[in-house]
């Protein structure tokens, strides 16, 4: 990505945190990942990250996600004898997000996909986060979200993060930092 | 604690929450934790919390300080072989927390307990977290806080909370639930 898009992304989830009186330090700010995962289409496809904590027990990020942009499918898979895969728990502190895992498929489900991002979405069992809703997830299982017409925040806690680890369910996706 | 007692500190807590804009279920609020430690002091002494998510991997709550509450010093010792204890993370929201570790004392400490409380605590080396401010404390390291003058709002994100394995440095104290 070219700075300046990241730097415009950065002001923009720092507006939205503003909004929702969630208070980052400005070395937060400046270290908030952009990540695009190599698409190239921020606006669509991509997530903002600010990584809290992530030591050997435990990790707590703030994702914030603009109007209708999409984290696509991923798992976090079993990493040794002593880490079976990432759990997660999505709490929703602002704005809406549509959560989808494996399972009965929802009809009439509230994401809007692109068409070119549907081929590497598999799971369409929907679940809806409002502010002060969440869900855990166990590990190694797949999900995908997309934030409503408003963007959402989203607090995450989870076991120890190793991004290196995430499968996705389209090849072509990679995790770059910044 | 009287059951008025805790609905009333409930409700108080719950508007702080409102305040913060930090939002929470009718059946968060309805299982908020009001821990007096068995003192029948909560004005001065005594918590507040909400468990977002507690499992065999990881621990997220929301801490809710009356203005000058404090949380009495205690640690979370090792549990057995594949757990040497709480490790635990603070974040700031809201208001500004006083928190005390081991190490060297701090002059002329921002903390005012009360005389009954003081010869339970041992720690006096002073570390102020204001909104998006955090510390994380290792395993098995006593700590205390205090909330400042308006109160404060912390987010805790830990490993696993086993709160009868807490040991707490005055012995009378207790973690009593509701």
């Amino acid at each position: 990505m070219k700075s300046k898009d990241i730097e415009e992304a950065k002001a923009r989830a720092s507006a939205m945190l503003r909004r929702a009186r969630i208070v980052i330090t400005p070395s937060e700010r400046e270290n908030m990942e952009v990540a695009d995962l190599g698409f190239g289409d921020l606006k669509n496809l991509g997530i903002q990250i600010i990584v809290y904590e992530n030591n050997d027990r435990y990790c707590a990020k703030e994702l914030i996600l603009f109007p209708r942009q999409i984290c696509p499918e991923h798992r976090h898979p079993r990493v040794n004898d002593r880490n079976p895969g990432k759990k997660e728990t999505f709490r929703c502190r602002s704005g809406e997000i549509y959560l989808y895992v494996a399972g009965e498929p929802t009809p009439r489900p509230k994401a809007r996909v692109p068409k070119k991002y549907r081929s590497f979405i598999t799971a369409w069992h929907e679940i809806t986060l409002r502010p002060g809703n969440q869900y855990t997830l166990p590990p190694n299982s797949l999900h995908w979200f997309q934030a409503g017409d408003k963007g959402a925040i989203v607090s995450e806690f989870s076991s120890t993060s190793t991004d290196e680890n995430d499968l996705y369910t389209d090849p072509r996706l990679r995790r770059v930092k910044k």
